[in-house]
């Protein structure tokens, strides 16, 4: 095990996201070891999931030190695949600290159904668990990306949205899932749960009223 | 720690809360430290939970007292924001003795689509978890109200309504979550599961019948 | 505590029917309090959950005695309200051992959709979980009772409808729930699962269908 | 206990189906003690679960030894009533190492609305989770046979489909269940996992765009 190896199995954060790992597994959220967490570990640095462990599972050896200092990521290890658009998003803001990304059935799902660039979420007290949202009565905007496997294309698309204006610390690509992020493991924990409930709302609500 | 924080620890009520806390959050009832529970400590004086806390990792001290016998409420600390509801409801009724308000994506759901300020259950056994209804042939109405960010003004509403005819333990508040309410906390847990059952059932229902 | 009560505490049926219980609370089939076992305990009695109590949280002393040799109930406590059709079930075929009652979503919402005094399931291979049938091909049906509170009235429409034809181990009561029961606990539990899954593929099916 | 008993209590491979067996039971997808589960011991052998234990229950001495060497199914016990279909697919490629049939509620009633043999899931990213599959964007079949009691039957209708081209490591019988398979318990598992949120997904569509 190299020094880095050792410093990062150290970190609160690397033990707090593998429980957060655990307790986002128990919501059938990273089903057949889908998803990838991150967490910042210094301005041009995170700590990253390995590729193909079950996100149930972790343990702070999973994750993986990635640097992006040189404007190329480096990493001793296979982190995950979608790992230069959790790069994008710490560079994109300084008071980024976690990201996570998740499959449920209802993102996915969703994130199908709708065919723009952004949908509006109204008229939902749970508006406010998005950081800088204060009431339910002014909508607040997911943003919504193709799919693609070239994850450093997604990665530009995202920061040239970004440029248009922050995205709402969260973001839907279609037919593959959720990210969000926060400046705290908790936050993105909150972010999580908040889109996830707005979401699901929103998806039973079509079923009835469509 | 102050006297009063040092008492509400030994409270058998507030650990009963904090574990019933536990349970809330494990149905998925209180996502994203939405939600909020309080216990009447005496005739003008409740333990209310603390703002932006994980209802699943509530302990006494994340209880605050506060206290209106002076018309204001009064608090050392940062009670939930629907607190002034939590106390018009003690105040309303003498024998209530815990207050739960929670978000479930059912209940979230259906309160958009009754756009009426009551709605009538009829015909389910589960009616008579509600305490005061004996059949399930006598037809028993859940309020609604619409959601404001404006907590007084929405706890003058539910006071005016209640000076009409007291509510039936539980009232929706639109896009929102349900409030529920009992003479115990046991009380308040079956009105909490009574009406999350009911509301449950009509939803499904409407989902095969409309 | 008396001898009979201290007799059926050292029951290993009453201890199983205690962890059946907390099994079935965590699949919310018996929400608010809501639900009743028994286990017979000779020819003409068997142990009763009291009234009141959470399923998920019986002990053996929350099993009351109730015997009913002498044609009507006697029982030292209150047991639920519906023991006396638990007793008629036991009456009407000697091999039965245990009777579950149970309050789902699924099966209280499919019960209403359900207008027939009986519903027949054709084509699924869990069909084969409920004893006697041995075919997916074979029709299995399910007989539905319309809701009342007077429980020794709905008794007699049981064993009345039993006369033409012993019922399929279970049956649906209109806006209340399900009954099931079994040769031992263990295939009162098979009964209750594989009725519950077939009522909820059914259910699925119909908003996919209909 | 005979030797090859004991010896199989000593594989880890079987402990691990054991407690994959929990997991998967806490899921939901074996209920009733439906489902089947198998590990391969040998060229022509496998361990196979035996009828009618609960398989979240399952200890290594419910897992029974067969063997198919000379063409005909060999067991000291009463293996699953599926042990044909199993041992075939054993036979169909020599890599294969676990068998897990399930009975989810969403397998089963999307068995029943897709009447072709085939269907092509498209756009998921989840279609990556089975072996073979790199791309959301190339269709990925997932294969469906009607249910029949005559295993052997289904045995050899799998295996007739299978000379056109290998299945896509599953299989649905139409009212029944899914079949998934991998060259390791864990990537059976993943497959499991993908297929039913592939599954999920598709069902909880067809709903909102039929």
């Amino acid at each position: 095990m190299n020094n880095t190896a050792q410093l990062h199995q150290l970190n609160p954060n690397a033990i707090a996201l593998c429980a957060l790992g655990r307790w986002i597994a128990n919501r059938h959220w990273v089903p057949a070891t889908g998803g990838n967490f991150s967490i910042r570990s210094g301005e041009y640095s995170a700590l990253v999931t390995a590729s193909g462990k079950d996100k149930g599972e972790l343990s702070p050896q999973d994750l993986l030190p990635v640097s992006w200092q040189d404007g190329k990521l480096s990493c001793p290890g296979t982190p995950s695949a979608e790992t230069a658009l959790h790069a994008r998003l710490y560079q994109l803001d300084p008071a980024i600290k976690a990201v996570l990304h998740t499959h449920s059935v209802p993102a996915t799902v969703f994130s199908r159904l709708i065919s723009d660039d952004s949908y509006l979420f109204h008229g939902y007290e749970m508006q406010k668990a998005i950081s800088g949202n204060s009431s339910h009565d002014i909508p607040c905007a997911l943003a919504l990306f193709d799919n693609t496997q070239d994850i450093p294309l997604l990665a530009q698309q995202v920061a040239q949205r970004w440029q248009q204006q922050p995205l709402n610390w969260g973001l839907l690509v279609r037919g593959h899932g959720l990210y969000v992020w926060g400046r705290s493991p908790d936050e993105a924990k909150r972010h999580l749960e908040g889109w996830e409930f707005l979401i699901n709302c929103e998806l039973e609500r079509l079923k009835l009223t469509r």
